[in-house]
């Protein structure tokens, strides 16, 4: 049984993927323009590109035949990476970064620094460890769903 | 100008970095139960222990003086990085998991399946790339602050 957490670097554990998505989730597509944006080395950005579109994450798609040239578009399942990215850009602005250049995350429309936080969708629950866990979906199938007062603390 | 991604990967950006932290923050401390845990080896986790030592998230004690033996807890720094981890876990579980062994997360209060989802904290709004923008601190310190139609779009 893996982690979920193991399954997503499994995909994405490697630095510049990582860097790779957050250009793909800014509109970047080819590859000079990841080349140029990143000062990632040819061999390396193909080499992670390629990896990237066998995990499903970047879609190639040819935009020209006569030289052939490819471009690189986010899937949904890399746009559903941004709260990832959105995560750890705001743990990386707030413990190593310091001075004018600190990112901060804004709210561009009241003005005000904003911090996001996790919360359930359905609950308005601020997740934390005390009530959320990752379980098997094998264990939350018994009548009544998953609860620890029948199961035991997972 | 460093990218506040970037600068979160230049202390976690390995694989085994990632995996060492989500054991640390499960409350795993010592240098057996890493290796046995993670199936790393001792060469490669003296390593990355050092170097989350080095970048604040782990601190070293002495748990014993003959022979010297060292344990590993996670800081404050490292446990305000659970909720990437959290993000990283539903997002490989739903993406990259599927069958019996795919792990969902739960509220195992009311035994609903949860879904984890990024909302600032202030306003509950959901964070989403309309209205939330990465900025450096410099340029937040505007009368009024940062404002999207005072400054064009980030």
């Amino acid at each position: 049984m893996t982690c979920p957490i193991a399954a997503c670097l499994d995909k994405v554990g490697h630095w510049w993927s990582m860097l790779i998505l957050r250009e793909a989730l800014q509109g970047c597509t080819r590859f000079d323009e990841f080349e140029r944006n990143l000062g990632i080395s040819p061999a390396m950005l193909t080499r992670r590109l390629n990896a990237l579109v066998d995990a499903g994450l970047l879609e190639r798609r040819q935009y020209s035949s006569s030289p052939p040239r490819d471009e690189y578009v986010a899937t949904a399942i890399a746009l559903d990476f941004r709260p990832v990215l959105i995560a750890m850009a705001a743990w990386g602005g707030k413990h190593f970064q310091s001075g004018p250049d600190q990112f901060v995350m804004i709210n561009t429309v009241s003005g005000e620094v904003a911090e996001p936080i996790l919360v359930d969708r359905a609950s308005g629950l601020l997740i934390d460890d005390a009530a959320f866990q990752f379980v098997p979906v094998s264990q939350t199938q018994a009548p009544g769903g998953y609860r620890r007062d029948a199961r035991g603390k997972p």
